[in-house]
């Protein structure tokens, strides 16, 4: 029997694979700023970038080497190594360069942080002098890529095979502010040890990362530095491709939405369900248009059933929609049925009670056609202007 | 010589024009919350209204009539009459079939407030019988319409011709929040007793709102309500149209920054330029984007002169720039140009002092060609959460 079972994700790492995290001088107070992932096997990879036409530079050296195998990533928060040119990518090639460990191929680097303040290069490279390779810490690791973020978020599971046999995937994401991914989420790096070339992961990963990264969002905002890598090394010799994709799709689907839960200032995570759209762009646009109102989010904040402000967002969006269509349910309590208003006290009390749990759903079904779009994303409270009224101090 | 002279907004008025604002009972502890226009001739329309596809019930009434004059509007806050389906448009009917004053020509209603609750229908008949129709107090007209609004946005300019002759033009606009108008804003009335006719004016008002109404955002928000009606009751019997048309953009910049200004919760007017663009669209489309981003916004309330945020922003809208052509500005002070950072101690605080005015622009030259475009937004802090997180109690 195929099954995929959920290992501790501080402890499980598939076969082969190695990591740390460790201060480097970057954080105050001597908090984990820089982490390793090392594979003694060299790695296929699949890669999603952000859309930002502003790409960070780790990311135009990651694409300006074309299509390559690695076996190293070094990973720094704290600076985003964004807007700094040029010399932004010269930083990239003297801190990999510096790397003195054997059997290291075509390392890479990946940032956040940050924007328009260049690496410092010195403090990384001394950094790098305190990695051992031999260590297995994904605790210290998925700890030292977080910026504003409050917990980290990784992920593991073992893949069992009909046969008996087994691979596993390990994964771990940063998130916290900035997020729209359009394309790419901020950082998410998911290992695997199963026997699956570079173009299956890709093809995996691209089909996998519209509803899952691509459908969350914090503050609407995209980074310069959106980034999702799958690094496979095939120790395992295993591989089916039907339950893997199953797997990493858990995987991206569990890390967006630990994003959305540590969405900066959130409180709450609200799955936005639009329904019986003409079609699956309209549904998608308009349930990021309400994961996204400033309004919506005040309202989530307020747990206030404010159905009005979710029906305008809808009208704001552009999309096909009719008002004597038009459906509104807070989990299974309906307040608008067909735009007829259901909202009476009793009505409205039970939204309330619905929208004082740490997360439901919002459905609004359009009543045009049988297309849907579930987007994700949080509440707007004091919290998110006192972390970004002045981020950088 | 022609000239435009302003005049006092609470008094002046274009001849044949009178207006009051009572209260109805609709607001708590007797707050003005029904207003009339009324006009001793038959006036012209020109009128702009919300894309929003489900837009309310007052803007379905107006459009269902066509083409037409009218000499009176009853404009109501606090209740948008919005999602209330056809009920809502039979109201508005029945509401207006109540005035039984002498002389009201094709009468139209607009609201403002709160969504998806039916007009409190007696209070505003019972209203309306208190109205005097002989008065002219553009000061409780004006303040009948707010709803989160903190002053009144109201402006008078009587404009003088070459021989002497002259007409007034008067405007009031209401905003404060869901504020982020397509093809028109909240709630304005312009009133003029120029000699111009309903196509002239329409042509003026649509070739204006772009670069006024259409420029300015609060949260990103597009109302269900927006509306900008302009009448002519061409009693001064004069009209020169080069100088009305400068005259009606002047009213309707004054008006849109006002709304800024007002911004729920804003404590700051920011003007976007965007220089140097491919085109206008995409000038407008960075501008806007800068506008409305959760992250520029916050800075701004920090007073934190946060660059990176405002790059990252202009690449993410998607637009043609590229970061080795880049340059922004805090009104004289550069922090960055062409890609180069200037970002030291002395810019850093130059550029915070700039911030710290209750007005400045944020200058973005992209160094692409020579379009361009001004946006207006306002901060994002404290007090925005505090009015929207439970706003209907």
């Amino acid at each position: 029997m195929r099954k995929i079972i959920q290992k501790d994700a501080a402890i499980f790492l598939p076969d082969g694979f190695y990591m740390d995290g460790i201060n480097a001088g970057l954080k105050q107070n001597g908090a984990l700023d820089l982490a390793f992932i090392y594979s003694d096997n060299v790695c296929d990879l699949a890669s999603s970038f952000t859309t930002n036409k502003l790409a960070a530079a780790p990311i135009r050296h990651f694409k300006g080497k074309g299509s390559f195998q690695t076996n190293f990533l070094l990973i720094n928060s704290k600076n985003a190594n964004a807007m700094t040119g040029q010399r932004g990518i010269d930083d990239i090639d003297e801190i990999l360069n510096s790397l003195e460990y054997e059997n290291i191929i075509n390392p890479i680097m990946s940032s956040t942080g940050v924007i328009g303040v260049r690496l410092p290069k010195d403090k990384i490279i001394q950094g790098i002098k305190q990695f051992d390779l031999t260590k297995k810490d994904p605790h210290n690791a998925s700890a030292a890529i977080l910026t504003t973020d409050k917990f980290a978020k990784r992920i593991s599971y073992e893949v069992v095979l009909d046969d008996g046999k087994s691979f596993g995937i390990w994964a771990m994401a940063k998130g916290a502010g900035m997020i729209n991914p359009a394309m790419a989420t901020m950082l998410s790096f998911i290992l695997t040890d199963a026997d699956v070339d570079a173009n299956t992961m890709q093809d995996i990963l691209d089909d996998a990362v519209e509803d899952t990264f691509n459908a969350i969002s914090v503050d609407g905002d995209t980074s310069t530095n959106d980034t999702v890598l799958m690094m496979s090394n095939k120790k395992s010799g295993n591989f089916d491709k039907e339950i893997f994709k199953q797997a990493v799709k858990q995987v991206m689907q569990y890390l967006a939405l630990e994003i959305v839960r540590d969405g900066e200032g959130a409180t709450k995570v609200v799955a936005y369900s639009v329904t019986s759209a003409k079609n699956k762009q309209e549904a998608q646009k308009a349930a990021k248009a309400l994961s996204n109102s400033l309004l919506v989010k005040t309202a989530i904040f307020g747990e206030d059933p404010n159905w009005g402000r979710i029906a305008s967002t809808i009208g704001a969006s552009g999309i096909t929609c009719k008002e004597e269509l038009l459906s509104i349910s807070f989990d299974d309590v309906c307040l608008l049925k067909k735009g007829e208003l259901l909202f009476d006290d009793t009505y409205e009390q039970q939204a309330k009670d619905v929208m004082k749990k740490d997360y439901f759903t919002i459905t609004c079904d359009l009543g045009i056609s049988d297309a849907s779009f579930t987007a994700y994303g949080c509440d707007l409270g004091h919290e998110y202007i006192n972390i970004n009224a002045d981020y950088r101090t």
